[in-house]
């Protein structure tokens, strides 16, 4: 297992920069008052192919020795990670392929073939997906980038909290979504490097909870098929992402269904931003957490921002 | 006619800029090349109160004599307007009370009350309206601020311009939704002195282009109560902004209600932006016009972000 250092998400950063937008920190009044704290939303929804797994996926994409890169990289996800190796292939010049299953959304198929990456189809079982992805690397020798339990993915996500330390001063707490938890790790190498006041903590459906429960456990407890508004976050931790969380993470916080999507709406009536329901998770845990933020001042990662238009989830 | 001037902007600025947000400027790579222009939106939607109406409301709230405001505003308004003018009004600490027809949507309302506010319902015409309205002036001795034809609000309004112009170098135009035509005068007044090269374009639903046929025929032309989705543009033109449209304006650009959906849907996908209907009519027309606009560097106004989330028009 090879864990990321701080030096890992410097050079990501400085890897990564003409390839990502340094994302806006936004703030509601009325949020705020509603809170009584604090909150700066860090709008990761306004990153490059709209999520900031553009990050990781350019870090490990832009790290690749030419000869690797010639034979592409490849990877499998129905999510925003598919896309976003995708969109860093397609600026490299390089092949991209993503192992989906023929029932993920075409939209999702279309996203990744309009940076110019290629949809293998695969049944939406984890056997076939594995047989099917384990061909297309025999065939193509395309390096395989992980979502999330990936060294490189994680030195490219810690630097969305490295700008959003520059870009607020004296925060006392960072808190983002958890699925697999590349985002968190990387949130704890930078923050437990750069800032170590700062806590760090993790937001989770209660219906989806696995690492709410490891972290409760002392180990990896990973479910079968969970069912979420909050689509992706269903994924369970790995060896990599585990590390992090069990080590610097403050505490996990979980919220229902319906304080999810009630927190996504608010978002999107206050602050006038499309985001998807994973990065409304956090608001959704600050609002029924209040007394442990009262007076502080928070960063909330916003996750991204590719969300279906004709099926929201409060209609 | 009291027409107001560069001067006026300039103190306008000074006197709201503690209770306005000088809104960012957003792109998009994928809607440049989509029109084959480099388009600079100007997000009005993140303003106080969700509106740019927020800056015209607010010049005419803070320039009261201490003895007229202690008798408060007052308008008529179902849309941004009374909202905002509630808004600007709360901060001053002085009434505000909007008339709206009973039939408006509560959200409008409610909007009103939540900035404190009062709402006095009227019937749905305009002899109630006006009616009920010299009323509530008789009573309170209240200051009318008409929600555009009003050198005060359109000095606020053209502010917008010039922060724009100050974010983004060199703008071959700046193009803005019309409605009564507050935000294009106060757009011709700032650019006709501090940018004169830089020519200003108008954007019309089909469906209400009164402004349209007025540019034409060379005199105001008023509809009875058109019907459009945008529907923060359905008023006329009136004697000030007239004024301004005929003498500054280099041409009126007209959409349909289907291309004004799908702007909007398409400023919503990419950019992750919650916007109106009404600030999609820009887009929606250069569109249809991208040999117009063909390699040039384009300001767009979006106006507002105030929008029904339960009833997006795409649905």
């Amino acid at each position: 297992m090879f864990i990321p250092t701080i030096s890992d998400m410097f050079e990501a950063h400085q890897r990564i920069e003409p390839h990502i937008h340094r994302t806006p920190v936004l703030t509601s009044a009325y949020i705020n008052s509603l809170v009584g704290a604090q909150l700066y939303f860090k709008c990761e929804n306004f990153q490059k192919a709209g999520a900031f797994k553009a990050r990781g996926a350019s870090n490990a994409v832009f790290g690749l020795s030419d000869e690797q890169a010639r034979k592409g990289v490849a990877t499998h996800s129905s999510g925003n990670h598919g896309t976003c190796l995708s969109y860093a292939a397609g600026r490299r010049g390089i092949p991209c392929t993503v192992v989906m299953p023929r029932t993920a959304p075409q939209a999702k198929k279309d996203a990744v073939r309009g940076y110019g990456g290629t949809v293998v189809e695969c049944e939406p079982s984890t056997t076939s997906r594995e047989a099917v992805f384990a061909e297309v690397v025999a065939q193509s020798g395309a390096e395989f980038v992980h979502p999330y339990n990936d060294a490189r993915v994680i030195a490219g996500q810690a630097t969305c909290s490295r700008e959003l330390l520059e870009q607020v001063d004296d925060l006392d707490a960072i808190i983002a979504p958890i699925g697999g938890g590349g985002m968190v790790s990387g949130t704890c190498l930078t923050v437990s490097n750069l800032a170590p006041r700062v806590k760090v903590y993790a937001a989770e459906p209660e219906q989806a909870d696995d690492a709410y429960r490891s972290l409760k456990a002392g180990h990896i407890i990973a479910d079968d098929a969970p069912d979420t508004v909050a689509d992706g976050l269903k994924v369970p931790l790995k060896d990599l992402t585990w590390h992090f969380v069990k080590s610097n993470v403050a505490d996990i916080l979980t919220a229902s269904e319906v304080e999810i999507v009630d927190a996504m709406k608010l978002i999107w009536k206050r602050m006038k931003i499309v985001m998807e329901p994973s990065s409304a998770v956090p608001l959704a845990t600050i609002l029924k957490n209040r007394d442990l933020f009262a007076g502080q001042r928070i960063g909330v990662v916003i996750t991204g921002g590719n969300v279906d238009l004709d099926k929201l989830p409060w209609q």
